[in-house]
């Protein structure tokens, strides 16, 4: 997608260097961090550099293919490589998908494994790119679209899912606006998506959490469109904390509620929602803040009551029943009828 | 209430000078602001030194005792004074209430203006003790109560709305626990309940306002307890942004959903929430965030990617049906049946 008018990935391979947009400046400088070797890429992703369950996907695949093309045919070097990749976000679950593809293909020859971490990186823009096609048939021309976190082309290799559709539209020549709801506490609404957004030329406007209700009792939200950090089995969506809160306040105002993920998001063994867990972050990140000031220096600051404590829990579980529908790459589906993909 | 173990007011007189809790500089610093004459109290309302219906309501009046005690006899003088104090927040209107009881009992003499504004302010405080007293009664020892914005003493005179029934459970010595939503833009539950909370040793967390669904979905949260702006003579409930999401979660999850408020802040002359408008306040509230860095020097940061816009309601309209009940100095009522209390 478009940066100050020019086309970019979040994450791409030149040489033997991975160049990846550098997330961390975001939205305030925008940088490109070349990694050299396959180590500097290991360190980009634990360091959030880059982030985002397809970016992080395609960047770990490059990396394998760079400890390939660092270690020749040394074995041990390779299994050696394998293991710190596999280390440096030890939840993510693109990243095993990746490194395995990328280290079998390197069995063959140190091109195919090359040849296979692009054609990741290729196949996860395909798939949002085909997210995008499909969810447009969704949009009607006028319509304001409410978001929530960012699933954009920076959490992907580009398009993004729940941006997508809405990029789409756009392209099309419909005429769309996007509520971005700030989305607290670490803000990747206002800071990511709007980001995004301003670049793409997409009419949008940043509105805090608090007025997605007040919003929708006035009609003006026509849909929503999330993104999802996992799909269970039956339907359930985890995903950014307070996707649940705008679910049940969408069916209240009979508003559609849609979730927009690759496939490859949704997990087969995991039964239902249930059996998800919340991550618990720092309570730091609710009771701080930070930014550039007025002389562009970033500053952290302190945002509540001194000595008070605060609940950080990153995502929560919104049920299929409050789903519409979830835009995937291989078609629109009823989310208690995913099961006829997994096959 | 209690700050560092001592009671205070939000507002008092002593002689001649109106003293006021700063609460521009809460919760980083705690400082009586002592107004000399009415000027000084006319600035401490614009400015917001003072903030909430009933404190605005009895510094008004204490400001209209003060020009009596400086213009004498001089009709010119508290003619003028009225108008000064009555300009400071046009839109309050316990204000208005409070100056013109405080005009009529100066045209019995000086003393009895005096005594006047002292009568207002223990009424504020005598009905928010009532409220809590009432509101107590529907709070089971051991709950866990959610709260949005602030609605305690620092916006009364004391004991405060939403919070009092918590400081009266909490008194009478049953556990309680207090979920404050942050309450984006400007964060007064983060900020003030936390604060209030704290100096009063009720246990009590931050959340982002995007937890209360995930909470909620979890059993975690007993009740609601929120304040309220204004009440239409139907029920419904004028609040702070965000209040409505709360109502609709609530409902969804069968948590009841209090407001309480003083009788005064119902509005029989308003039919309905649609007849009450929204204010639209200024997007920099939510773009940016200010705060004390590390070494205490308040700074103010952009939190939003640079050069999008957004959108700021300050209020929002709860429906009268998804109100279990409004606990007032009068009783607790049913939102639909506010009726007998305009007689």
């Amino acid at each position: 997608m478009k940066v100050n008018g020019k086309d970019y990935r979040t994450v791409w391979m030149e040489g033997d260097t991975v160049c990846l947009i550098e997330q961390n400046l975001l939205p305030f400088e925008f940088k490109i961090f070349r990694a050299e070797n396959y180590r500097d890429t290991c360190m980009a992703i634990s360091t959030m550099i880059t982030r985002g369950a397809g970016a992080i996907g395609a960047t770990a695949g490059y990396a394998m293919a760079q400890a390939f093309l660092e270690g020749s045919n040394d074995i041990a070097f390779i299994e050696n490589a394998r293991q710190e990749i596999e280390n440096t976000r030890p939840t993510a679950q693109n990243l095993f998908y990746a490194v395995e593809r990328v280290y079998r293909a390197g069995q063959t020859s140190i091109e195919r494994a090359v040849e296979e971490s692009q054609q990741i990186a290729d196949e996860d823009a395909a798939a949002c790119k085909k997210i995008g096609e499909l969810g447009n048939e969704l949009i009607k021309d006028g319509s304001t679209i409410e978001t929530h976190c960012n699933a954009g082309w920076l959490a992907f290799v580009d398009y993004g899912s729940a941006l997508s559709p809405i990029y789409a539209a756009h392209r099309s020549g419909k005429k769309v606006q996007v509520y971005a709801d700030e989305t607290r506490p670490r803000g990747q609404g206002a800071r990511l998506t709007a980001w995004e957004l301003k670049n793409e030329n997409v009419p949008h406007m940043i509105i805090p959490d608090n007025a997605g209700a007040h919003l929708m009792s006035q009609g003006k939200v026509d849909m929503m469109i999330v993104g999802s950090d996992r799909i269970a089995a039956n339907g359930d969506v985890a995903n950014k904390i307070g996707t649940l809160e705008k679910a049940i306040v969408a069916q209240h105002y009979g508003v559609p509620f849609y979730v927009a993920a690759p496939v490859s998001t949704i997990d087969f063994a995991c039964a239902s929602g249930a059996d998800i867990p919340i991550e618990q972050r720092h309570q730091d990140e609710v009771l701080y803040q930070s930014g550039p000031n007025a002389e562009g220096k970033l500053e952290n600051i302190l945002i509540s009551s001194p000595g008070s404590e605060a609940l950080n829990p990153a995502f929560d579980v919104t049920p299929a029943h409050l789903v519409t529908a979830i835009i995937t790459d291989k078609g629109i589906f009823n989310p208690e009828e995913l099961g006829v993909l997994n096959s």
